[in-house]
């Protein structure tokens, strides 16, 4: 079991490939779940994990845990030869015949292949596997998604066309025999049977019910149903059947070398949405389940064509393979969490993993970097549904229980699992506590502002700033009232809680970490974000005439810094909390803030020598001080992004590191490839390898979100030097 | 642990609980799961088994295996008592805070009721359970459905409506305090969450996704969606959150009696099946899942009478208890398979239990006498469906290789799983086999003639009988073929296999069964099944004018009685198999056929002294010599199908049980009542609890048929004296 990481270029086989940049690994830490996920659709094909650990799933918490057959006749033709993905042991027609008689053989046995016989080349839309004569690529898109209002319909049609493609490569050209290929699928539905498709055209297919199908538009591939992948094979009918298992298979002669197309098909009709009543996009489009497989198939090479496309550009110039797996990797989990609803106009939503919150704005602040590259206009679409629906008014209350008037805030999210919820509330949010699934007013009015302020600065779209000028204008206002409604006791920092949370306090997107990132007020990483939301919206708000907010905000931003450094411990570095030095924990999330100013263009904001030059050397130094073993560091060289809790998160280490080397000139040198390996190790070990991408690692254990979109923060890898 | 069943009379306290006639159950024994189904919606509340292994479910395999919450706050007010229908450990915090910081306090424990501290009063439309002050009913209907050609649109809806009701009790007159009674379930769909219900008039609710719902009208009543009873219960807000539990609560006075009514509400909008594209056809009165809950309940008290009605009618005087817990078991999972849809028209389905196979014909031909009761027209619908979709011509073959045209034949089934599938084909039928999952041409033309035959005799519709005149005749054609191509060779009995079979043989419907009862040519019980088949044909041919066919079928008759009292054995009992002395089973399905002339009215043939008086005792004398000790008696003294197999079918014994005392003449006696207590002990064994009423019972354990609607055979106990 050997990690073999290299660089693979573009693919040079007799069948184009795409000029996907992938990374080659092996053995047992190539068995690892990843998602191959339509964009927008909620589904995904989730594979790579060993037994039946992925599977075809729309809507789920986690992968479905059902079988994928990959597989051939071996060149003797006395077993079949199968890629991992499977329980040799499905078979549940005893369920029907308590004594099993006259069941009738099912031909040579299933072998699934051994890890160390395999090899896997992952990149971002192909992800590919090879076993001795047989190959085997999913091909899926990397979430670029098109604004409707300045693209054809065909263009978004194809785009989040619910489908991915696959490719099974059989060598046969030094074969004796005719041999088998096969691909096929248990069913995870519970409410409906699989079936063989009939009448689709020239198309073969398998399906379960009416939302998910495997279907080839290649010659000679004959569809089956039946209770085993052998059993199966072993009819001579092929016809439909009982059973779970829908498979596609067809003959390789003797000497030829064959490559058989298919698509994975997904379609979910009709309202799925409560509180708000939405379908989904992709159903305008493709009416019904056959219409996506028509069309998959139909532009195969087209579809794979742009996916390449698309991947290309999300590469750069000598990123390490262990940064290449890691924003592949998460770039595929955060696909498989987008969905793309129709309420009578586009409603994008990210859903938070195994979570399933919808759009959980400390989540959506993350994964701006990304959006912003190729489909801006989703981040306008989430910022526009929180001010439409998920804003709200509270009061806010002192330490000391005082009680004054907050202004306006955002909620958490906007529900859960297809369940949005009530205007004005969430799903996460409960009132009296101090921990996890409390409110977030403040962690989220800061979030939709940084989302609105890069929004403005990448897009320059100044209708949609003048537009919510007067929200922005609010926004500050509400900021600085929850630093304290009087001007003259003013911190710049959070100093007074919502109402909301009762007898309790805010916490922060760090919601399961202990307190030295846990609680709001008088966070370090709450302080530093509050300081660069001000110096983000100061510029925004001067050019949408707001002069009396923007320098609000400017004031603010400067006692912000102020309040931080005086903060400074005698070890050069910030206290978790400000204004508690009984935590006594370090945080690298202190300088999390930082990227949005770079992100925004306000590089003067981030200039050693410039107004805020005092803050940005404390920061560098603060990091300097945390980032050493037995502080920031776990022992085999990872990121801790607190010192006093075991429990790291992947999405934000990734923020951090591009904080740490592009914006605070940090060189990540030998212990950056030290903790880039340990990363990319915590995501394959085989306790983790069923949840695909996933952000919470306690001491490397996947502990909590799971199977989750965050990760593209790793896309900041790719900013061009600023 | 004392099984107490005892006859209760109308419920006298001061709720109306409907006229049902119900049996009383206390400790393990009253632990058995049921269903509480609407009619047509494929949907149940199956609940009574310990632990969560009910819930709901729309179209699955079995129980959803999820929690149901029924509690009350104890007396002193230290802990909630439920029944005991949950998992106490359901709790998925711990996947979202990784160290439960500040998760608040979850309030008193939740204690399950010990079983023996329980009754339940259990009938066919109502299902009761009381512990201590509190009593708990569901209320569900008994599978009457009006034919929509000659009932309104309302009694149509009403009829059904995808609810089931339920109504709980807390007499607190004794109480010191104020205590809570709550209702609740887990959601068991894997692609939405649970939600509380927002404006449905003055409804209170929790509804999982677009599907499935509880709600009530009651005053006082509040909502809450959580990660615990405890948790929603201890919420000050009671608002909308994560977690999979949704609970409906009120508080009681002291000293106060209060009743809260519910309705579990079920929903599947749009296309659910596939090779048939239909919808529910519930879905044309109710467009969404709000619509069934606010006709449910506004509609409580009607539903509630017209279901006891219903029930009431389902009885007759002086049947002992074992049988009335039996018929309404039966009944329950009969209702709990039925799904009507629609697609232009109604089309009636009933899904095979666990294996959920559309319309099996060698089920609808034992359903057939509970759907001839009170709702005709289903006979003909899937009559009709056969006759266009699932009917086809066959060659057949001798058991020496000889092929001959066979004739007309029909599927065994229409598909599975909500997969209609392709005309002339079943999902069961494989070729080549020997045993289960064979072709069953012979007994599928025997079904479809029988259930025409009845459904002509009961309802005297000779429009239809003329309209399929021509069919009629061809199914006589067809089995005098099956006998012999050559008229002179045959024998009345099945000699010729269809050639669909490759170089296996057909079986019949005991497939699952040993040889005595799996093979179709030569079985005895298939002999005698022909044998009711001609005699039923004879004179409907007759009527509609077809003298020929109708001598033919009286011939055969004829014949098959002559091939059939040639074969009585010394004992006076027949062999299994005529032709195969080899097996040497002796069964009781021998005299399964007779009921047929006998629900015909034609009982001329049954007659001692008759034209078949010979065959008539000697079946008389076959069963006198089987039902025996260490024959087709078990050891408890149930009935043995086959004196070579444990394997015995409840539905097919209650079929036989009535052969046996109302044509044949057996007084049941003491052993009779032994062998019912048998029988309805085997369905309460808590192995087999969790099923609900299930078939085939290998030794006492249900091995398969599982969650099953075959069982409804039990309503020929309340044919009244022929």
């Amino acid at each position: 079991m050997v990690l073999d990481i290299q660089r693979v270029g573009p693919a040079d086989g007799p069948v184009p490939r795409g000029s996907d940049d992938v990374v080659e690994l092996t053995g047992a830490e190539a068995l690892f779940n990843a998602h191959h996920a339509p964009v927008g659709a909620f589904a995904s094909v989730t594979l790579g994990a060993s037994g039946a650990a992925g599977g075809l799933g729309i809507g789920l918490e986690g992968p479905a845990g059902a079988d994928v057959f990959v597989g051939v006749e071996s060149a003797d033709g006395r077993c079949f030869e199968l890629l991992p993905f499977f329980d040799p042991e499905v078979d549940d027609r005893a369920r029907y015949d308590a004594q099993l008689v006259g069941a009738g053989g099912d031909g040579p046995p299933l072998h699934p292949v051994a890890a160390e016989a395999m090899t896997r080349e992952f990149g971002l839309s192909r992800d590919t596997w090879a076993h001795g004569d047989l190959r085997f690529s999913l091909y899926s898109p990397v979430g670029v998604v098109p604004d409707p209002d300045t693209h054809t319909t065909r263009e978004v049609a194809d785009a989040i066309l619910p489908s991915v493609l696959a490719e099974l490569t059989l060598d046969n050209s030094a074969g004796a025999r005719p041999r088998r290929v096969f691909l096929g699928y248990t069913g995870a539905d519970l409410d409906a049977a699989m079936w063989r498709v009939d009448g689709w055209g020239d198309l073969a297919g398998v399906a379960q019910g009416r939302t998910t199908a495997l279907v080839s538009d290649c010659a000679d591939v004959r569809s089956g149903v039946g209770f085993s992948v052998g059993g199966i094979l072993a009819d001579a009918e092929g016809g439909a059947g009982l059973g779970r298992v829908g498979l596609l298979w067809a003959v390789v002669p003797a000497g030829a070398v064959r490559t058989l197309r298919f698509a994975f098909c997904f379609h979910r009709s009709g309202l799925v949405t409560t509180g708000i009543e939405a379908s989904y996009a992709y159903t305008r489009h493709y009416p019904t389940l056959r219409d996506v497989a028509t069309r998959a198939l139909g532009g195969f090479d087209a579809h794979r064509g742009r996916w390449a496309a698309e991947a290309a550009a999300l590469t750069a110039p000598g990123l390490p393979a262990q940064r290449r797996f890691q924003l592949a990797h998460a770039v595929r989990s955060y696909v498989g969490c987008t969905q793309l609803l129709d309420d009578g106009a586009p409603r994008w939503v990210v859903n938070e993993g195994e979570y399933r919150m919808i759009n959980t704005l400390d989540l959506t602040v993350d994964q701006v970097f990304f959006e912003l590259r190729h489909s801006p206009w989703l981040v306008r679409n989430v910022l526009d549904a929180f001010a439409d629906r998920y804003r709200y008014d509270d009061d806010i209350h002192a330490p000391d229980g005082r009680l004054a008037p907050g202004g306006v805030a955002f909620t958490h999210d906007m529900g859960v699992g297809n369940a949005f919820a009530p205007p004005g509330r969430s799903a996460y949010e409960r009132p009296g506590l101090r921990g996890c699934f409390s409110h977030m007013a403040h962690e989220e009015l800061l979030n939709w502002s940084l989302c609105a302020a890069l929004y403005v600065a990448r897009t320059g779209d100044h209708a949609w700033r003048d537009r919510h000028a007067g929200l922005l204008g609010a926004v500050v206002e509400s900021l600085a009232r929850r630093d304290d409604p009087d001007p003259r006791s003013r911190t710049g920092v959070m100093g007074w809680d919502s109402a909301r949370t009762g007898d309790g306090w805010e916490i922060t997107t760090y919601d399961s970490l202990d307190p030295s990132l846990g609680r709001a007020r008088g966070s370090v990483y709450l302080a530093v974000k509050s300081w660069a939301a001000y110096v983000c919206l100061a510029p925004i708000l001067a050019a949408a005439g707001d002069d009396a907010r923007a320098a609000l905000a400017a004031a603010q931003a400067r006692r912000c810094a102020r309040t931080l450094l005086a903060a400074v411990g005698p070890d050069g570095a910030l206290p978790a909390v400000l204004d508690d030095p009984a935590v006594h924990g370090r945080v690298v999330p202190a300088v999390e803030g930082l990227v949005y100013p770079w992100f925004a263009g306000i590089h003067d904001a981030l200039d050693p020598a410039g107004e805020y030059g005092e803050l940005i050397v404390a920061l560098r130094r603060h990091l300097d001080a945390v980032l050493v073993a037995g502080v920031c560091l776990f022992d085999d060289g990872g990121w801790r992004l607190s010192s006093s809790s075991g429990n790291s998160w992947l999405s934000k280490i990734y923020l951090a590191q591009f904080v740490a080397e592009r914006i605070l000139g940090r060189d990540p040198g030998e212990a950056g490839r030290v903790a880039d390996e340990a990363h990319a190790r915590w995501l394959r070990d085989p306790r983790n390898a069923r949840w695909a991408w996933s952000d919470q690692m306690q001491d490397g254990l996947a502990v909590g979100s799971r199977y989750y979109p965050r990760g593209v923060t790793a896309v900041l890898w790719l900013e061009p030097p600023g």
